[in-house]
């Protein structure tokens, strides 16, 4: 609990319109997609880096716990304040604040939604490449924080590849500034790299340099059906074999077949064991011939229905279904669980096998889709949280999930972090001593540890 | 001084022929490419991380200071022993661990030489990007430290985007491993990227998972040569405008190009202000039409002369005058110092025409060969480090470089780092509070401060 006077130092540096107390506001910025399990304080809306600084200084001063959220998107329950405290709302500081096509780089506030950023790059011809499915709403802060990724991510990288500099506010409220904005740049540690996913426990992003690249001038899209998964897997080892790096490589699974199919009757044969869904984007010609090749390796590997789109109103009609799949899961059960356990490329086929097996075992929905080109998978449950017994069986099972990923080489996620959902796995994937290391570095900017206690260090 | 004790306790570790304290080596291993004002008191040759473990045990437990190096190639000082002690030579810890071309990632130890991985990777279709001018000699392990970059990162990036995983040896000799063989790995910190261009100051590699990738199927090489150096950057910035991402854009000034008919006769203008060699790669259609995209806009911006290598023999005739720039400009002088400030890319032309002002001023020789796609500009001056009062011109005229370049927005290093060459100008890069975030993270890994002590941070 905050006392009185310490809310009061909250309220007066950010003006009593941006501070709230009140039950609706706490509630409402007290859970993300994950978890329903926070409970703040109170809640403010800083406008400014100066502020923020401010607001430290003092959290700091009483220990008061400190967790910052933009969208509360995330899926991994990162941005849940579970020790209460103060929630840090970000997205009033939501301006862009530069654009250089030139020098191929923007500067952004945390706060900016990242499909705003698209389209104000869209203007002067460039784009931002991460994508996460949340993009229409997530944050570029969130996204920073996370480390988010995207089905674009398999051809252009994910989020970390584009942080070149960041500002931020340290836990005793100093400013530091991170990296610049040149590609090349090797001033010391690149702590702009470690900020990527430290899920607002290093401190908290202000403003960001990132780096942004030219929109290709042809995108097309496939999307080829197979009966069997080896198949499927098979023409995805080919394509990335030919030199081709597609901007997306979806999979789906049997389970999301149905599924689409049970809803929205697009036409995908029932028994099928897999679709790929894949964007070709680059010179016009390039973008061709690649098609071509697709083609060709997608029929030698017995798929059963190729549909190529000719124009960008048919790829939007091939993505219909990918698109729809996560709204469609939620309406199968009350509560779904999306995890983004990733694997190698080559064992995606023994990954989604395994996921089969364990959802057998455990009398489980589990459906795949994925990005299969980097082996990034997402498997889904669909169960019911009021319901104790099968949340023990979910609860196992994903233990179980995670341990074949890491057994196949793999990691506990892709693009969710880790958060709270997965902090209990942490140590089978890496052991004592490098836990320690990420909380010697964390308790050596946060003594304290105010800035979201509770989480993965 | 290390005592006779503490000498047997490390050579007892790696057994006597890997425990050296004699003149002869402990000189050879007291210098890098940028200084030669190291004095070790004992080298030794670990073989194992094991090995490395228990060595650092033991000088963390003495306070002794501990320089890593390869093969000690760096240009900034990074690997010199400035305050005696143990240097850890790894260039016995040289195998290459993993090749998993399907899941595009090498495993390597960190005396690997850069050369020596191509050649493997090359038998099964790869690459890994990173292609310093020492690739012939330097390690993966000092590529890494560094944050190595070369020609290539133009496209590609820099040896950070293709770090994926690491193990590592703290001060304490506890050994952590961060990161995965996944491209996709949210896992905690990525403090695998904060280890690139630490200069061995956080920890000691011992083992690098690198992403790697299939060597494109075609390449070609342009040489556009300009009168006007205006119309280069143009041409650069045209290129880079029409969606063309070259694997190599490399700029030669006036000075350079002088340098090259000095020497080696090849016919190049010595009026010409600019020189511009670009690498294309890719499908073999792509490359072609890209070709023909860069001679359009290469005439259109005034080229005077511009050839077309036909095949790999004429590209590397094409490369002969850039490759040999390092070893002629050593032949002018007995000392050369090559900087490497960085710019954002439209900022080139203002940064070669301030450096030719500080010339003037300075009375000295600098001539400019660089990354002209990336910024990275090496303005490398001709000198004589025997000549007190050249040297005291030269180092103003190295502080007015940076100085320049931080205006233009660039920054301090773009490949080289910070070392003993640019300890000095970091504060005016980074500011107060942003080196004492570097030294906070330092500092709680490396307490005693063992760690390659009296470097940048």
């Amino acid at each position: 609990m905050l006392s009185q006077k310490t809310k009061s130092a909250f309220s007066k540096i950010v003006g009593s319109e941006r501070f709230h107390d009140d039950l609706a506001t706490l509630s409402s910025h007290s859970y993300d997609s994950y978890s329903t399990g926070g409970r703040a304080d109170a809640v403010v809306f800083p406008k400014s880096t100066v502020e923020i600084s401010k607001l430290l200084e003092i959290a700091n001063q009483e220990a008061v716990p400190v967790t910052t959220r933009g969208a509360g998107t995330n899926l991994s329950g990162g941005s849940v304040p579970i020790n209460g405290g103060l929630v840090l709302c970000l997205t009033q500081m939501n301006r862009i604040l530069k654009i250089a096509p030139k020098d191929r780089y923007a500067v952004a506030q945390p706060g900016v939604v990242n499909e705003e950023l698209q389209i104000a790059l869209g203007k002067n011809g460039f784009f931002f490449p991460p994508d996460p499915s949340s993009y229409t709403v997530s944050t570029i802060g969130g996204n920073i924080a996370e480390n988010a990724g995207g089905p674009r991510c398999l051809k252009y990288g994910v989020t970390s590849d584009y942080v070149l500099g960041l500002e931020a506010v340290l836990a005793s409220g100093k400013i530091v500034r991170l990296g610049s904005a040149n590609v090349k740049d090797v001033t010391g540690y690149r702590p702009a790299g470690i900020f990527c996913g430290s899920e607002g426990t290093l401190g908290i992003i202000t403003e960001a340099t990132l780096k942004i690249i030219p929109i290709p001038k042809a995108k097309r899209t496939a999307m080829l059906v197979y009966q069997n998964l080896n198949d499927t897997a098979q023409t995805v080892a080919d394509i990335i074999g030919e030199g081709i790096l597609p901007a997306a490589m979806e999979l789906m699974d049997n389970g999301i077949i149905n599924l689409i199919e049970d809803y929205m009757n697009i036409g995908l044969p029932r028994t099928a064991e897999g679709v790929l869904l894949i964007d070709l984007d680059g010179m016009p010609e390039m973008v061709q011939k690649e098609m071509e090749l697709v083609e060709r390796i997608g029929w030698q590997n017995k798929a059963i229905q190729i549909s190529l789109a000719k124009n960008s109103q048919e790829c939007d009609e091939l993505w219909k279904g990918r698109r729809a799949v996560y709204g469609l899961l939620n309406k199968v059960s009350p509560t779904v669980l999306v995890e983004d356990a990733t694997v190698p490329v080559s064992k995606v086929p023994d990954m989604i096998r395994g996921c089969r097996k364990i959802a057998e075992e455990f009398r489980l929905k589990i459906s795949i889709v994925g990005h299969a080109g980097d082996g990034n998978l997402h498997p889904s449950i669909n169960t019911d949280a009021r319901d104790k017994e099968k949340m023990q069986r979910v609860d196992l099972a994903v233990r179980k999930i995670f341990s074949l990923a890491l057994d196949l080489g793999g990691c506990l996620s892709g693009e969710h972090g880790i958060g709270l959902g997965k902090k209990a796995f942490l140590p089978m994937a890496l052991g004592d001593d490098t836990i320690d290391f990420l909380k010697m570095l964390k308790r050596s900017v946060d003594p304290l540890n105010i800035l979201n206690p509770g989480k993965f260090v």
